[in-house]
């Protein structure tokens, strides 16, 4: 099993990175390693809300989003800068916060 | 007394406008008339935490920054978007936040 701390293998890409692609996360579009999403909540009180249950994730793993916030949007991106790209990280914290965001629908 | 719900005029921002400059605040160098500014903290608890405050108080106000984080990294930019520019309800905003961030000096 991959350590937790490299970049995702090919094999892993298709069968983990996948499956949040066709959940509306995308590549990220500079040229980065990475996975960006656009969440769209009711209110600021929605969104900060969501926001902050993805705080407490990723604080208790030590793996941060960066993310943008202006009212009821919410964008996210997700990569590992300890390994310059997308590890298994990054994907335990986008499957957390489309769990997450299930509750807003 | 001008509206809160009107742009600064000229004089507002001079003696409104200049002291937030004076403090680090930075007109936005994009073309839109708003003001920005970068926070950085020991950590995403502090960031977060600050974050959170910020948050409380704009969601009263019903007047929200647009900000990015990642890990100690804060920028918020802030305009008054219904009069498209600069009102008395940022500097009110940005006022807070600075008083905010002095807990974290």
């Amino acid at each position: 099993m991959a350590s937790k701390r490299t970049k995702l293998s090919e094999d892993e890409r298709k069968t983990k990175l996948n499956p949040l692609i066709d959940n509306k996360w995308s590549l990220d579009d500079s040229g980065r390693d990475a996975i960006k999403k656009h969440f769209l909540f009711k209110d600021f009180n929605e969104a900060f809300g969501f926001m902050t249950r993805v705080a407490l994730k990723a604080d208790r793993m030590d793996h941060h989003p960066e993310w943008f916030n202006v009212y009821n949007k919410v964008d996210i991106t997700l990569s590992s800068h300890d390994v310059n790209g997308i590890s298994e990280r990054d994907i335990s914290l986008a499957t957390f916060i489309d769990q997450c965001f299930q509750s807003y629908k």
